[in-house]
């Protein structure tokens, strides 16, 4: 059993590699819902959608969120009915939206509506969310703490960041779908998808249950760096770090998780970091992490999951 | 101060009218709620929806409901996650209803909902649902008592009806703007809509507070026969008629409101029910009421509103 912990569009990227090569049975990818927010009534989850839509082959290939072959009726007639349109959502995406609010006001829990819509847009492996209850990003910034979303997409990530706080983590309940996967014994190695370390990996790490399970864990952890020279692929990890008053590098990312992780793949454009990340006792496989396609999702997923197999677990 | 009490298509038709000929300040519409109901997570308000969009020219000449220049790509995307599709959503239609369920879930009233979302639709008269809380009209039949919609569009009016029940009418709340048009005194005359006497206007009637308004009146109560010839123009009250064991005529319908109305007007093709009308103890005046267009609208607007300036309240 592989266990992937993913935020959207890299951990989705990776997500599709991993499932490309690793039987349905055989991968459970954890999402990130720290992102999830309440907008026009409906309760959003951004990642796990994006997730979602790009392992179904449904994801937006212009927007880079929310669903191929969209159209924008609702959005415009929200505009002219005066309502707020910072956040846009595509008719057809809304549809996702409105089945997971209707289903969560009636008392289903989280991870069996993503397990049922996944399904229906004919995901074959595990989608499971981080928490069956909320846990809201809040980011703190020179001008205040932000909800996420008004940090992400209303302010176009300009505050300038100083911290983040995972509201609601210290009470987050497990999916039990991912309970049973620790409880299990039989994981092989846990992924993490090149996303970002602060808004995507950090709200999955936050939860005491899943950071328990990782610190006793007796199989390897291999990352994929979201660094590639020195931005970010996508997003505002960059600006993020530069804030924090780090460097933008793999080193830095592969100082931010320690001792976490057993083994990094980086790009071939921080090659010359290596040495230092080993120098953490970490394994490093260097490679072109873009994930410009499908194949190139395997090729990445398939060096991760090949230094896995090569890693053995440090002492504790 | 003309108030009008309408249903939907019938009560929209015939509110566009008065609308055309009444200026915005002297004009109440009061629209059932009775058929309101949560679906997919929204909060719907059909007839509320059917007067707005008839009165901002935004109906829907196809279908009899919805907006104009509607697209469906949420209802498909519905149907393709295993979404229930028996209640048809456009898309342009949803940014009202998630506008509407937003304002609701923070406390915002239905009345001051529907003035602000019909204000931005361009409606410059007052539309007035017919209470605050939830009114559910409930359909007995030889199957057991449905829900509204259940019975009007899952079901296509298919069960034979019984009865009718307004739950939550007895605990029903008027709008502060419609209790205020009662209070104020200077009513010149109540205009039923041709709406349907069961599941249109029954609703309105069976809150008490409009029912006390209207029996203590001192201003003339004129309505439109929904009945041409021996069929109604829309929907299903000829069967419900029927059902209850009613001729489907104008004269049934007179005596269904009995002395509550003053006067009526009644279609051409139902000339020969006039004396039986007045033998009631009406005024009635005899028109071609199918309101194919906006103008003939206004023709049978002016015959209803002349009818009220000639009548002189009876006595209580």
């Amino acid at each position: 059993m592989i266990v992937a912990l993913a935020g959207g569009v890299g951990g989705a990227r990776l997500a599709v590699g991993l499932a490309a090569l690793v039987p349905p049975e055989d991968l459970t990818i954890v999402v990130n819902t720290g992102d999830d927010f309440e907008h026009l009534g409906f309760s959003i989850s951004p990642d796990l959608d994006t997730v979602m839509y790009t392992l179904a082959g449904e994801e937006n290939p212009q927007t880079g969120w929310g669903r191929r072959d969209e159209t924008w009726s609702f959005m415009a007639a929200v505009g002219e009915l005066g309502g707020e349109t910072w956040f846009r959502l595509g008719d057809r995406d809304i549809a996702v939206h409105a089945l997971r609010t209707q289903a969560l006001a009636r008392g289903e829990p989280l991870s069996q509506i993503t397990s049922r819509l996944a399904h229906a847009l004919g995901v074959r492996h595990a989608l499971v969310p981080m928490s069956e209850t909320p846990v809201r990003t809040r980011v703190a910034t020179t001008a205040g703490e932000l909800a996420f979303q008004d940090y992400f997409v209303r302010q176009q990530c300009a505050p300038q960041v100083t911290g983040f706080r995972y509201a609601g983590s210290d009470g987050a309940r497990v999916p039990p779908a991912l309970r049973a996967v620790f409880e299990r014994g039989a994981v092989d190695a846990v992924v993490l998808c090149p996303s970002n370390a602060y808004i995507s990996i950090g709200p999955i790490l936050a939860i005491a249950e899943i950071r328990r399970w990782l610190e006793t864990r007796r199989f390897p952890l291999v990352a994929v760096s979201p660094i590639v020279g020195n931005d970010a692929v996508k997003g505002p990890a960059a600006k993020m770090m530069r804030e924090l008053g780090l460097d933008v590098s793999a080193l830095a990312v592969a100082r931010h998780y320690g001792r976490l992780v057993d083994a990094w793949v980086i790009d071939e454009r921080n090659a010359h970091e290596r040495s230092a990340i080993e120098a953490l006792g970490c394994r490093v496989a260097v490679a072109d992490t873009l994930m410009t396609d499908r194949g190139r999702s395997a090729a990445i997923a398939a060096i991760a999951l090949d230094l896995a197999r090569r890693c053995q677990r440090k002492a504790a």
